[in-house]
């Protein structure tokens, strides 16, 4: 076998056979395949394609460069979630206390920000005290008495995945979806959860700008995790503007705090009930109430008991942002968009993203929003906030800005999309 | 300007501008653009191509990576040849003394082998003595006293295409038309000659396998030369079989002065003749006759000079193979094929040709013709010898050489396939 041949074939528009993919991703995890090799098979996966075998090996072939994690000593069900990335989506904070509260065990083994969308570590990493590195031991045993964990995943789960993500990273060759689905699978089937909802968002946003291709990446994961037998269910959710009314680090964990507390945003109290439903159900518990279990507080015991077993202060003040700027309606009417993209790349610039993975992120930083699409504004009233520690970053956040919104005449009609667009299973 | 925009641009079928195409040039030269992004383009422009305006802009920016170099100083007129590689293509020996002793100068700047096809430096090296890495000054010396010189590129001519030509090789992204034809021609009009004649080779033993594909690159190659001031001819030529009775490095050579000498095989003679009445066409040398210069020993005076100034024995004994392994015809009949490739793959076996740019070759290794396509072979005759230094390699040449060649029952038809298929200027 040599990699030559292995990248000529799929550059001729070939199938890869099963010996061509486990010695390509073994060969690559080991350095004898270099990382130039790989990024150009990248690419002519990305321009050809691979088909469902292709990808089902690949999956299984990443799975199989690490170890694989094993919960059956749990006395409950596990349910997880994963989410391709949005601006402001804050979900898995309230969502997995609530799971937990519900009834299912949640290991939520989750990543960092890297470009315009945030990470949820780097959230919680907003809370002081708080570890998202956690020793496999550690894991399982918040993961037992609080039947919640939100934690980093370890370098042992997939790491030709981890090779290959930042490879692509740096070679234009993120969008490609058997890489993407590939990529996202192997790290959750490694996890070793019982059951799997996935949050593929759709619009200007996230990663899939239109919902042909949301719907592709979304069937392809879901058939990956049904093969390996995950439960696995998908929904299709808007990413046009974004969640919630922050984007941004402790921005983001106070407005989950409200919705633990019974308030916050209707749409991410929504989408955090309807996420709920669909991991309990994957996970075959029925008579449970979400929406109940926020109301009742029993969601907020659960997030406190996590946050708290993981070293950090539920009750500590978050930080704050030493400065602010506010953009004013320019005029009377509708909010007729707020644009995801542009205010995740003003937040990401404001200091709550980072451009290379070292980079520190502002716990601070970010926009806060005071209206939402379909709201009715007044000329000079506060539409975002931005937050910074570093003043000089005002300007560059602000050219995002600039085009990010529309306000129409009063009475112009509007039509909000819906919150789930769309469920495959 | 960063690169992923770059790759993003051509994976997404786009045009690259020509500031995109000086700074990614410019950049992967310095090493700011890394080995991994520069191969995610190249197989991007394999997959998706290039128009003549980026590949000339491409050109360009790989000629401006490096020096040019200037002939104006010489009496004569320059002419040079590039043949895209075949088996058994020894035809520089004897084309640049013939085109010089018709009143040319001749600077042939020339590669090594690699994979099934002979470099013209590996096979003149094994003249004892004779050295192919010569300063500016040596060669501009040597062309200057005895009309030719066949040495090694300079380390300073196009560095860019140097650093993405062994990319390109390790990473399945050599077969791209636009890549091959700027390779060549940045390094053809870094040299600075005058007019340039390629030898576009067609056929099992070519990297260009059909006739469409080397019109492709031919004109696209002449295009090139012509709109940076050189006058470029292209004669599209057949390598479905080896060109004259020999594949390997001495057993070339010897082949090459037996030409000069007046003999000779005709194959040989025919395309030696046709590229050097290009040569002297494109330099403006009207009354030259080639063949009167080979039969009249003027062209083997020139030869003898050449080899001398650069410290070779023209009358020193070559070197011959410590092994050999002779080939019979099978049956009675007409010879109908006998592959090129198969027979370069068979000579690189025995040890002609290198697998890594670093391994030594054997002067003495390669394979002997004994009949060509057409001729009339008995049961028994000796077909092919196959020379080495090494006889643990004969079976794995034997390997190559088992499907090479068909002989038919006596009188069977044969159209033999012209030497010279067509000419683009």
């Amino acid at each position: 076998m040599d990699v030559i041949s292995v990248i000529r074939t799929k550059r001729d528009r070939g199938e890869l056979s099963p010996e061509q993919i486990d010695w390509v991703i073994d060969a690559y995890t080991r350095g004898v395949v270099a990382d130039e090799q790989m990024s150009a098979l990248a690419m002519a996966i990305l321009l050809n394609g691979m088909n469902r075998t292709e990808i089902a090996r690949w999956t299984a072939a990443m799975i199989a460069s690490g170890e694989r994690m094993n919960f059956d000593s749990l006395s409950r069900p596990t349910a997880d979630k994963h989410s391709t990335g949005g601006v402001g989506d804050k979900i898995t904070l309230p969502l997995a206390p609530l799971v937990a509260a519900c009834g299912a065990a949640v290991p939520q083994l989750s990543g960092r920000g890297l470009g315009h969308t945030g990470g949820t570590l780097d959230k919680l990493e907003s809370i002081p005290g708080w570890r998202a590195l956690l020793s496999n031991e550690e894991m399982l045993n918040v993961l037992d008495t609080t039947g919640a964990v939100i934690c980093a995943a370890g370098d042992g789960l997939a790491p030709a995945d981890k090779k290959l993500y930042a490879l692509r990273d740096v070679t234009g060759t993120v969008e490609a979806i058997p890489l993407i689905a590939s990529s996202i699978m192997s790290k959750k089937i490694a996890e070793g959860t019982g059951s799997l909802v996935l949050d593929v968002k759709v619009g200007t946003g996230a990663f899939m700008k239109n919902i042909e291709d949301a719907r592709e990446l979304a069937s392809t994961m879901v058939a990956l995790g049904t093969d390996s037998g995950v439960k696995t269910v998908a929904l299709l959710t808007d990413m046009s503007t974004p969640l919630g009314l922050t984007a941004g680090n402790a921005l983001e964990v106070r407005e989950s705090v409200e919705v633990l507390a019974g308030g916050g945003p209707a749409d991410v109290v929504e989408l955090t009930i309807a996420l709920a439903r669909e991991m309990l159900d994957a996970a075959g518990i029925k008579d449970a109430d979400p929406a109940k279990a926020l109301a009742d507080g029993s969601a907020m015991d659960v997030w406190r008991r996590m946050i708290a077993a993981q070293g950090g202060d539920p009750d500590a003040t978050l930080p704050v942002a030493r400065e602010q700027h506010v953009i004013t309606a320019p005029s009377s009417g509708v909010l007729t968009r707020l644009d995801a993209y542009d205010i995740g790349v003003a937040a990401w610039r404001l200091g709550a993203g980072r451009a290379r993975k070292e980079d520190p992120v502002q716990a601070g930083a970010g926009v806060e929003l005071h209206a939402k699409p379909g709201d009715t504004v007044t000329a000079g009233q506060p539409l975002l906030t931005l937050h910074t520690d570093t003043p000089e970053k005002f300007e560059y956040a602000l050219e995002s800005v600039a085009g990010s919104y529309d306000v129409a005449p009063a009475g112009t009609a509007f039509t909000a999309t819906p919150i789930v667009r769309e469920r495959i299973a």
